[in-house]
């Protein structure tokens, strides 16, 4: 098999566009000019669409748009959304719930975390007892799929939980949303973020915050930043159509095309159908190969999936990274702190049929290598078994 | 006329930038990448190259990137920069200045405004008798080019007044660096910024902090947000050659292509050419239709012009704008609270041939308009007057 010209990203964003989502950008916009105002709105409208908000007048969500990548949004939506007296239980299971608390502590926000570790999720009972437990906490935030293990964190019974206990919740669904399902006609939230270049396949430069308007209105006077704060480019966005500060215009405009085609190929449920046949096809053939993946089959997200690194000692992960690469395929290393895995994506332009090439192009490198099996070390499995028994 | 497909697009960034510079977008990058990371290092050596600190070893300066708009760069650079405990004077002249105001009041940092209105320029005698006067400044904010009127402030003579004064300097240089000199060599501050969008002519999606390695090293917990944390940003780039957070790739693709064209067309020297050749016939065409710039020649950028709005009646800013873009060319409203204006931008991918069409174009709008004259009211020039006697 001879590289592409171009190789696939089997990474959690950036990710491969289609062609026609690039070919949007061979334009330039004016920021002032209604053709892009209108674009806006039209980006803003569909994100609500998506996320089950659909009414135009009585909505009760409103989408605001940030310039920057996700942790912005991210950012954004704890300094805005948690007040300066508030309380946030952070339900960390991998690198970006910690980026989370990271991101309190920097604000000074009054935090506690509830970490699950690696290979479990936040679950209800638990949750219900930390809130019962501590009357301060405020808020509930959680990671929709910690994309750091590819985690599915159930965040339906977390949301049923903490609004019985009258909690708000915050959600960063950077990697799932558009992709798994998140309609806030059935999940209560205060707010969620996502971006650009994640599930509905766009270019990174922005990201967004999908967030109550009663919430929205409330933020006023709470953000810790000009550029980071939510209420500010909500009402400015609201009042004139614009963005408060220069837009990545044509990362808007690839995403424009981006939604055309996420609704071309059937909106959420169309794009997690593909999406879960890519991870399908991906953890069989890996399997086959020897590979083990580091989750249960119950909490495996149909974003990325984790592998754990083969015992074989002649594995290595650059070379094996390079060789995949030589084969036009990007992988992602591992991001997990206790044992040694990698990781392939299963968003972006791409199919099943890449999906046999990426397995193919893995025999092959494993084959140059010298490595005989896939299987991870009985440690490694060892230690996931004694955390999830 | 008939209007070209793509309106040109005069206007302070986004801009129109060359083909090539949109096509280097129609490739997605794996950020993780060794390919990525060496076009981020790439462009880092490029702008350092430009700010006139040419040595990649014992460099006094170094290039911190930043992902988002401008404003995130002034805001990172502050929060950064001037310790909690700090005192920053800020030379105000406009809008930008007025923002990095509002900005330190966000962030809590003690500041004293300096405001010399929108027709004039702070100067080293005023900046002087200031920081005599308050011994608790520690820093001075001044903008490069305020790009709301097009002023070019002379930082030149603010640099050595506040290096005599032995406090430090921090320049807004957004709208200017890259075709206004700015050369470290000789130019005296702690830091400046700029963003991809304007003088080289990228197109939006980040900006760049260039600062002092050592005002770097220092600033270590000084900032309020994780996302606008330049030494954590600057930390982690110099020992991962990544980004912390998800880049815009395709933006920084695009910016590469642009530092190319940027050099051929002969760097600053080159670029600062052709943008005042710009003016210059932009400036005495618009004369020749009554026009009448709001700045005096001494003070007038090469980068923006605001124009007063015409006295006649039959003048309507929004119609105009409409007859321009019918035409293909997209001009700016005015940034001014005091009298009437619009702007027309000199920068982008375009020559002082598109500006006679830019002319024409404007010569036909008024006629369809039933404007006789360009020329302002008696009492806007009047104002003028007085304020510059
Ligand atoms: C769950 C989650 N949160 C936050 C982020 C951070 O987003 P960004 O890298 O765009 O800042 C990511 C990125 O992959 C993510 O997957
Ligand atoms: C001098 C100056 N400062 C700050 C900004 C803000 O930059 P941005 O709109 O990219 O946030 C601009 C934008 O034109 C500018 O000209």
């Amino acid at each position: 098999m001879t590289a592409p010209a171009e190789p696939y990203l089997l990474t959690p964003g950036p990710l491969t566009t289609a062609a026609s989502t690039k070919e949007a950008m061979l334009r330039d916009w004016g920021s002032w000019d209604g053709d892009f105002r209108a674009m806006t709105a039209r980006l803003r409208r569909s994100l609500l669409d998506i996320a089950g908000d659909t009414d135009d007048v009585d909505g009760e969500y409103d989408c605001v748009p940030l310039q920057g990548s996700g942790s912005y949004c991210v950012e954004a939506m704890l300094g805005s959304f948690v007040p300066r007296d508030g309380h946030a239980l952070v339900l960390a299971n991998g690198a970006y719930g910690k980026r989370i608390a990271t991101t309190l502590r920097y604000l000074g926000r009054r935090h506690t975390v509830h970490d699950t570790g690696d290979y479990l999720p936040p679950r209800a009972a638990d949750v219900e007892r930390i809130l019962a437990a501590n009357a301060e906490i405020t808020h509930v935030v959680v990671v929709h799929c910690e994309t750091s293990s590819g985690i599915l964190n159930p965040i339906e019974e977390i949301a049923a939980v903490t609004a019985r206990a009258s909690r708000r919740l915050l959600i960063d669904s950077m990697s799932a949303f558009g992709a798994v399902a998140l309609d806030v006609r059935t999940l209560p939230c205060d707010a969620f973020v996502s971006s650009a270049n994640k599930c509905i396949e766009g270019v990174p430069g922005f990201g967004f915050v999908i967030a109550k308007k009663d919430v929205l209105r409330d933020a006023k006077g709470n953000s810790h930043s000009l550029a980071l704060d939510i209420h500010d480019q909500w009402e400015v966005m609201n009042r004139t159509g614009q963005w408060r500060f220069t837009p990545p215009t044509h990362a808007v405009a690839a995403f424009i095309e981006a939604l055309r085609l996420y609704a071309l190929e059937g909106g959420q449920p169309g794009r997690l159908a593909r999406y879960t046949r890519n991870r399908d096809v991906l953890v069989a053939g890996m399997g086959s190969l020897g590979f083990e993946p580091l989750l249960t089959g119950q909490w495996r997200s149909p974003i990325i999936v984790t592998f754990f690194s083969p015992a074989d000692p002649a594995f290595n992960f650059e070379r094996f990274y390079e060789l995949m690469k030589a084969q036009g395929f990007i992988i992602y290393p591992g991001k997990l702190t206790t044992v040694e895995s990698f990781r392939i994506g299963c968003i972006g332009a791409l199919d099943e049929t890449i999906m046999r090439q990426v397995i193919e192009a893995c025999r092959n490198a494993l084959g140059t290598l010298g490595v005989t099996s896939g299987a991870p070390a009985t440690a490694a499995l060892g230690k996931r078994e004694a955390l999830v028994a």
